[in-house]
């Protein structure tokens, strides 16, 4: 598998459609995606939807001699659903929970229930440090109108946030999951052009797989095909990234993705494709880059700048959108309350002085009283919990756009001074021999 | 300021206790400490408890000629109440919420509306990058029945995750807050023995301030000694941790804290002591480290990776009797809901079929029946919510023992191995001239 110049690691990524008993033929699609695991036999799976940690733990009995390194992510009400399963050793790992992630109220949609979050494992890859995250962004259940638009952006945000700072360390970055976002969508152009990931479909020698790598086929039996309209034959939502580091190169040689039917069985492994990378690690020494390098180096890195600050202000601007949203709805739970409080009031005053009753012949009928009562004590509480959950949501989005507006500020300073970031680089090559290795580290 | 040789960097920290209408003297200690900090022109200053954003705004406002860089980290219901204000450049912000805080029926406690949080700022300090963190954790309110323990290390494992996996691309790491333990607290270690952060107060070469540190006195006007018992003084639980990389080295030159009053004012700036360190920051190339003392540094990890073992262990025992009691408190909300259902349907029973009533002469009394009827419903709507909340709570405990169990197995591992990694890190010099530099990076 692996050689003195070069390491090969074959990545899977799959959508499991895993709720028991309300996904078509759960436990029969686990044991075909438990026998093709345990025979292909992947360095890195990642799986997203495994919602019972039950099913997670016969797939880890299953794969206990393939796979012989496993961690399943806890968050939520359910759970975040991620599982990654390895053939190398995992040696840390963290979870970070989006702040948005849906309605608990929709609960038909049920993505706040599943607490929605990315998964790092860090994996010792040869003798390379692999940070392989694994994570499950909020569906889009309505594209031409989707409520969920700034939740996705704020997570796709924080996606990025989280990969890009945590990856400092590692020699190799592998990213896999469903991000709910077609190639092009706003969230999709963050986390790549932020992060530098690259997306194995685009970057690949050979490829095998359905028309344009998409992942979620209408020739899927498990999918319905209106709700692909107007995509006739299907989305990309399912992807593998990675990038390397100074000290590694990597380069995807192949990539295959399943085309809806499985050989001998009479159904598919999930209502989503199933993507394989094999990926090529190459180590070597950073090299001593020319000036001519250097400049031509520049000149991308600006550019690539210059696109990156029209990515985050567009994700501001969506993010702006979903905050006008949040007020207007906290507004109307506020003005609920406030109704619900008046009508008690009234009603209160009504049975308390009888001539409010406007010349009513009986009194107040006790029925209707303590049927009015209830609807307004519901409305109350209903209100005060929306007030709270609208107020976080305020919180979170605000937080992003102010994280936002400083990375735009801060990299438009990087574009400014570029010159003056060059000559600053060359002084900040750290002076030689100063004190000793700090015995902390 | 800095020489060629090394920098100096004045680092403040204070938890403002800056609840608007409830804290005492609020805007006067404010319009204090916006004074103070305008003079002192400290680098960083790391402020807790800012729970208004307009006092934030207004601070901002006073120190934009000492400090043009600042953010405000917002979360939960509240905000986070996390404050940063810089002389240098702030190039980019995280914030990482922790996946426990407290209960929000605990509502005079008021943590769990605070969404506590750890915030990241990444500024550079002359040619250095330095990661700066401001937190604040959960609240003790009783030490000898600390019900939220369990909570806190959480908050203390996942504080020392974020730091460790955020700082590996940082020349400097420093660490301010209010982190409600004390030094030799179970989170405390944890979070000082795996990230490597060290002490200013242990650390310093000069120290001015109250005896043994404490930064919660008794002499404080703001504090009820009462809380304090059975600690007579006071207590110290604010914190300026700090650790450097292999490129630069990290002093604590002086620290000092307040002592309960300022001059000239007739109360002190908070119910906490504020914290000032001086660090000096000296760069320098790796020293190539001779095969003795590599031995020599090689005891010293073995012995601090055995007592991190202990330590960790400590923490999931710690968890364990969180996730206990988080499943008892489950159960009963659980149990609650059934008996609220059954008693609602024997209600409906009884109205319904009236020879139930057990030859009552009348009929089951409409208010009485009302009255229960809402009982009931406000007993099944509040024990659903409980039961979510649980459930919830018991998913992030279950994930963090999780961590915590792979991390001892992989830190056993490293343990045992250690001979073996010292023959491996010498094949892990990654071979030269292989291939170029990646272009994405």
């Amino acid at each position: 598998m692996a050689n003195a110049e070069s390491v090969r690691v074959r990545v899977f990524n799959l959508n499991c459609w895993g709720i028991r008993y309300l996904s078509k033929h759960c436990g029969q699609r686990y044991a075909m995606i438990g026998d093709m695991l345990c025979k292909e036999e992947h360095d890195i799976v990642l799986l997203q939807e495994v919602w019972s940690e039950k099913d997670y733990l016969s797939l880890k009995k299953k794969l206990a001699c393939s796979h012989p390194h496993s961690h399943y992510f806890k968050s939520g009400v359910i759970g975040s659903g991620l599982a990654l399963f390895s053939k190398h050793r995992i040696h840390d790992t963290f979870l970070y929970r989006y702040s948005l992630n849906g309605y608990p109220y929709m609960a038909h949609h049920g993505d706040w229930f599943g607490g929605k979050a990315v998964g790092m494992a860090v994996l010792s890859i040869a003798s390379l440090t692999a940070n392989v995250y694994v994570t499950h962004l909020h569906a889009e259940y309505c594209r031409d109108k989707d409520a969920y638009l700034p939740h996705r952006v704020v997570q796709a945000w924080e996606l990025q946030q989280f990969v890009r700072h945590t990856s400092a360390g590692a020699d190799v970055v592998i990213l896999g999951g469903d991000l709910n976002m077609h190639p092009q969508d706003l969230g999709n152009r963050l986390l790549r052009s932020y992060t530098g990931l690259r997306d194995s479909y685009l970057e690949t020698d050979q490829f095998d797989g359905c028309e344009d790598g998409i992942t979620l086929i209408a020739d899927n039996p498990f999918i319905s095909k209106k709700e692909l309209i107007p995509f006739e034959k299907g989305i990309r939502i399912d992807y593998i990234l990675f990038k390397g580091s100074p000290k590694t190169d990597i380069f995807c040689d192949s990539m295959s993705t399943t085309k809806g039917s499985v050989r001998d069985h009479p159904f598919p492994y999930s209502d989503h494709e199933a993507l394989t990378s094999e990926l090529r690690l190459e180590s070597h020494t950073p090299p001593g880059t020319g000036r001519d390098e250097r400049s031509k180096d520049q000149d991308t890195a600006t550019g690539k700048l210059a696109e990156l600050v029209d990515i985050v202000t567009e994700a501001r601007t969506e993010v702006k959108v979903g905050l006008h949203c949040a007020e207007s709805m906290r507004y109307t739970a506020a003005r609920t309350g406030v109704m619900g409080l008046a009508l008690l009031f009234l009603e209160l005053a009504i049975a308390a002085v009888p001539w409010l009753a406007l010349g009513a012949d009986q009194p107040f009928p006790r029925t209707s009283f303590y049927l009015l009562a209830g609807l307004c004590f519901a409305i109350l509480l209903t209100t005060s919990l929306l007030y709270v959950f609208y107020t976080m949501e305020l919180k979170s989005l605000q937080g992003a756009e102010d994280q936002m507006r400083l990375a735009v500020g801060s990299l438009q300073e990087s574009l400014r001074g570029f010159p003056l970031a060059q000559a600053h680089s060359t002084q900040r090559k750290p002076p030689d021999g100063l004190g000793a290795l700090d015995p902390e580290e």
